[in-house]
């Protein structure tokens, strides 16, 4: 049987993969391969030091110029040679100019089918307790924007004024990342869309923001120690709910119960998904496709959240695979329509291989700030 | 001759050569290529109406959907056929898993050596506008840093105390990020080194900051809107610096100056550096590499500036092509050594292609804070 190591060449920075095996991130592009279930980082000089002192427990550091190195083609034949490798196994987003010259040079490279890591989808409870922190790192950032918005006051015309400018969602945004940045977490284009903008799922906003109508905050950080994500949204309106408005939360909040009082080991995500959408339709918010496009709930129930903000499973309506314990999901149901706007609660929850749920979100569900 | 085509399947987000071909940002992959000298941009629906509202004037945006999408294959099947493509030419880091296919479907795929884009090179007014507004949030950054350590205390012992707690890197970094997200820029990883940390171009810094010592503040965010990047330097001494600290301030000044005087179309970037490294040796800053590591002068003394933070013009002794006009560059000398730490100045300047130099740093050098 031909011996087959898995092989990355990225950076821990772009490459959730990469910082997934190493256990530690780098801005440069280097060299690991796994072989016997056993990672290796070949790492220059400039960077072994402080890779020794912080590779994952699976992780060994082999020093570059022992290898060859900084010839990355010596580097490459000499671990084939001495681990005796036959050839490599790596991810779909190889770069192609280093898989040429190994292939140019007799070493066989194969793109792996699916997940590089399978077992990414299932979190060892120090995992579990980096993305918890991280949420709440979220819901810093959440409740300093909540803070902002019982701040602001109306003024005639319905927009928000906070200390004395009309209050933008470019002022909120940075409002809340700031106050996540101050807790450690790196803020990626944090949603803030009021009005008619919050009927688009992933429509940042721009521009005043208004009294008596939805304002969706979707926060979604990642740590900048641990590399791993937090993500939670809430929807508020300052001032008044129209009635509309109300009954879609009511209805979006229940839905996100049903989906998490779902969450078990065995559950099938698909069935979680309709099931979440059922209580929406009883409520009377249907989705369906017309000439100005999606309205309804037109996104997937969840997400597995890690070193990726969005990695398996999916909670869709179309993924059957049962849930094993060790996953770390949102539920989000959201309805969006074009003539009022949209309203998403969206959870952060892990599922234990035991069947326990905890929500990492410890924040109400209250949609008015007065 | 054959006809062959440039191509890029990546994300704006991921991408600067996508970003600069394309004139927008996707955070998911999208198809890119050139024929003729324009580029064509294949969106999917979901993508299409905001490509074309905010592509570049040389990128003509196409429906994914005429071109048989979503089956990225068709796609490329389709594009092939009705220009006339022989084969594309693709960057170093082109997903092998597309290069594979393309290929086993009998599209010739090659590696363009060098730059994918050498024209990214040299800025366009428009280009240049932006980068200069980038560096205006970068000193947005920097004054707020300076700001706290001004308004911070001394402890017996030399800590900073600041808001009745220890001054450390980390929230010193905040401050300066979150001033920057105020101005839309996405901070990237801002130094705030002190002490001996200072000794290390690259370390961003831990734990407390003292009194009399050099801090350096090393600020490089990039554009939320825009993409492009500023990037800056200047190193502050809480209180009274010491004796080698205050040469060694004057020194890299002399230099940072000597190497902006030196910039003009014909000029040589080996020579700058060359020359800036001289002033620092007529002050007594000699370069080296001891049992300890490097000391002195150890990097090079600037970079291009654009939709990467580093990228082509390198201002190094080992580049000895001649700069055009229309560069935009840092020139940032710096000397670091184990015993005391490390200073660094910082500024990104403008090369026109008449030679006129503009300096975009508008901030003193001043080394003292009260």
């Amino acid at each position: 049987m031909k011996n087959l190591a898995l092989l990355l060449l990225a950076s821990g920075e772009n490459s959730p993969d990469m910082r997934y095996a190493a256990g530690f991130s780098t801005p440069d592009d280097f060299i690991l391969f796994q072989t016997e279930n056993v990672n290796y980082a070949v790492m220059s000089e400039l960077e072994y030091d402080r890779a020794k002192s912080s590779a994952g427990k699976n992780c060994r550091v082999l020093a570059e110029s022992d290898f060859g190195g900084p010839d990355r083609m010596k580097v490459f034949q000499n671990i084939k040679e001495r681990f005796g490798i036959d050839g490599f196994l790596v991810p779909g987003n190889f770069p192609l100019l280093w898989a040429d010259k190994l292939r140019q040079s007799g070493i066989p490279v194969t793109v792996k089918e699916g997940a590089f890591f399978p077992q990414r989808e299932f979190k060892t409870p120090d995992e579990a307790a980096m993305i918890e922190a991280s949420e709440h790192g979220a819901i810093k950032g959440f409740l300093r924007g909540r803070e902002v918005l019982g701040e602001a006051s109306v003024a005639d015309d319905g927009k928000l004024i906070w200390q004395k400018r009309v209050l933008t969602s470019e002022i909120l945004r940075a409002e809340i990342d700031a106050a996540m940045l101050r807790a450690g977490m790196l803020p990626t284009g944090t949603i803030c869309a009021g009005s008619l903008q919050s009927a688009q799922p992933h429509n940042a906003g721009t521009g005043p923001l208004f009294a008596h109508t939805p304002i969706v905050l979707d926060i979604f950080p990642r740590s900048q120690t641990t590399g791993y994500w937090g993500d939670m949204t809430r929807t508020l309106v300052k001032g008044k709910a129209p009635e509309i408005v109300r009954k879609a939360h009511f209805a979006v909040c229940e839905a996100k119960k049903r989906g998490i009082s779902l969450l078990n080991v065995g559950a099938i995500p698909a069935e979680i998904h309709l099931a979440a959408n059922a209580v929406l339709e009883k409520h009377g918010f249907f989705t369906g496709c017309n000439d100005a496009g999606n309205f309804g709930f037109f996104h997937s129930l969840g997400h597995g959240v890690g070193l990726d903000i969005h990695e398996m499973p999916r909670l869709s309506s179309r993924n059957a695979k049962k849930l094993a314990g060790g996953e770390v999901v949102t539920v989000e149901p959201g309805v969006y329509y074009p003539e009022w706007g949209g309203v998403r609660q969206e959870d952060l929850l892990y599922l234990g291989t035991d069947g326990t749920v905890t929500n990492y979100t410890a924040v109400d569900d209250d949609l008015c700030v007065e």
